[in-house]
């Protein structure tokens, strides 16, 4: 007898024609004689709904309030998979964040876990009841109700399946897994078996919205293997764990593709030590997350900068960059447009050379233009134009025979 | 400094420009000094949305899943009303039933209180904060959410009232106090100024639907003060509270009419004892509530037994009598129509003769023809045709001089 926790997202419940699916399925794994512990989101939509409610009294709401709001979705969708476990004759009941005793810290809207007594779930297995606990809540030391911020209810899965030892963790969603490329760019990908948590980590922040870093961050330090998975069918998804020996024969594992990108520059600053800091610090104060960076000397004792940011937060980025270079004789600043990130991630790449030689041949052979170049360890990403981004990871997803 | 609990229905609360006006009213009596805790219900139409969507998977839900699922009404509403408060500049914090430790047994979809411990109110009175309860709901002791059933609002207000020793209790409603008879019938129909718990507790089991009588016997029982009055105005409303010397001199504070009956008649059974109640255990046994009820002895031994029903539990009660009758020889049950309700109600009558006979008299100038009659101390009812309800309610008001 195995102890699962499953975890579905928000289109998996979507409606309870869909949460009857979800009901089904859970029902095959307790007829296999398991014990199963279920984490839901709230229904689709539901969430965006009360922020909407919530944001015609305020654009920035109170946030313990809002959370006492948003708790309100997945409290909504427990009762009703559990009344739909009910119906197909499993004993099932449901636990708010609070009973399933995931105590968080007291930043609303982004608190963090700091203990998962897991309230009275054992008993309830014991008792060979299916227990459904709401995903993304928790409460904090003084009894309020607290949500976890953006990817809060696969946080809430992997953190329940170390608490409890869980045997199996699943994490369902409407991808069936985690693929070498993204499948409607790349006709031949291929679903990755198994990868390492660096890997997925790689992925997810390059713009391969499989899962919030977060919660691969929490599986990694806390060794829970888990499993993502389409709730649509019944195949085999990725199953996420520390790096296997056998994984280091797979140099690359997959190649992302990032269009959420623009390219700023800022010219002819001071080249002396702080102007760079001077700078990020000040994007950093904005709430801007600066994600790669290359900066060249150029003449006179002055430098150019060129970063990428998030399309969302160019314009705020501009309005705070132009500030700051009013008390900067001759610097100027451009937005100088959209652009694709394109990377290729393996922790293969940590032992095996020729990997960034492949690469940069790759992209030249079929006329590519770089223009801003990060590395990792264990990735390689080029900042290219929009218009190659899909030629650029096909060539890559090909030349490290990732199709193969 | 006056300690206020006001309450606040689903139609006062139905979106958000409405909850911005009743944080607009809370705000006022924030102004004036007061200490405010608001007792608030689900937007109206979110309740039943929700039975809809438990109803996909059973027509008879879990009762623990059901609270679980429609707790959810009333913490949305809470959130929203603080954050309405906020936006007016005026400190307020949610708190669930449970936070609020309205503790209840564990009778799921229709829990009686149990105790109120009130949880940390206080202490957020003390600072300055209106206090946002979530209505209709509790927790049992196991810590599992729970919900009063009908009226279940209106009773965590006065509940909370009586715990919070509160100096006035507001419930605000879409009518705007109790009045005399129906407006819409009667057309000088008067606001009551004042009244007494058991006048308004026959006013609501008569069908003037104002209040549910648990939360009035419960504020009877705790001698809670409180005022029934419209949230779309600044009326003052109906006062209710214990008999007060001077409520004396009003005979009669109302006419009420219920067009919810429908008359049954059991005919030809045995006249003796034990007959009747064997019947009315069966049909309490369904769930079935008998309302007013006339014996008339018959001829041969036999009886025939006159009831009404509500109308809802018509079909219900024919099946119950019938499949009862098939075992007493020549008993007959027929359903023999619906028919109204029309009461007067006042305390006045226990000490004032001459009531009944005026009653009479006034139906039978009217030529109106009574099916059915039943008393009790504080008041007179008879079932008689539907056609002659308006009829009726309006002559027994002009009768009683209720109009002056």
């Amino acid at each position: 007898m195995s102890l699962i926790v499953q975890k579905y997202g928000g289109t998996s419940v979507g409606d309870t024609g869909r949460i009857l699916n979800v009901a089904k399925r859970i029902k095959t794994f307790v007829d296999g004689g398991n014990q199963v512990v279920v984490v839901v989101s709230a229904r689709s939509g539901v969430t965006n709904e009360l922020i909407a409610r919530a944001k015609t009294f305020s654009p920035e709401p109170d946030e313990r309030e809002m959370d006492m709001l948003l708790a309100v979705g997945e409290q909504e969708t427990i009762a009703l998979t559990a009344m739909a476990l009910h119906s197909l004759g499993v004993k099932a009941v449901s636990r708010t964040g609070a009973q399933a005793g995931i105590i968080t810290d007291d930043a609303h809207t982004r608190a963090r876990i700091v203990e998962i007594t897991g309230g009275d779930i054992r008993e309830c297995l014991d008792r060979g009841e299916v227990v459904i606990v709401a995903g993304f809540q928790g409460i904090d030391r003084h009894g309020n109700v607290s949500t976890l911020g953006r990817g809060g209810s696969d946080l809430s899965a992997i953190a329940l399946a170390a608490a409890l030892k869980a045997d199996v963790c699943q994490i369902y969603t409407d991808v069936s897994g985690v693929y070498t490329a993204d499948p409607r760019v790349v006709k031949n990908a291929r679903k990755i078996p198994e990868m390492s948590y660096e890997e997925l980590l790689e992925m997810a922040s390059l713009g391969s919205k499989v899962m919030q870093a977060r919660s691969v961050e929490f599986a990694q330090k806390h060794n829970v293997v888990f499993e993502v998975r389409s709730s649509f069918n019944n195949e085999p998804g990725t199953i996420v764990k520390s790096e296997a020996p056998s994984l280091e024969d797979v140099v690359i594992s997959g190649v992302a593709i990032d269009r959420n990108q623009t390219k700023v520059t800022v010219s002819d600053i001071p080249d002396k030590p702080g102007t760079a800091a001077d700078i990020f610090r000040e994007l950093g104060e904005a709430g801007i997350v600066v994600d790669m960076i290359v900066q060249n000397v150029g003449r006179g004792g002055k430098a150019n900068l060129t970063f990428t940011v998030s399309k969302d937060d160019a314009a705020k980025a501009e309005k705070v960059l132009r500030a700051h270079c009013d008390g900067i004789k001759g610097a100027t600043v451009s937005i100088t447009g959209d652009i694709a990130k394109v990377s290729v991630i393996g922790t293969g790449m940590r032992s095996h050379s020729g990997v960034a030689a492949k690469f940069f041949q790759t992209l030249a052979e079929n006329s590519i233009n770089v223009q801003i170049i990060t590395t990792s360890e264990i990735k390689i990403s080029v900042g290219i134009s929009l218009e190659d981004a899909d030629l650029a990871a096909n060539a890559l997803h090909a030349a490290f025979a990732l199709d193969k």
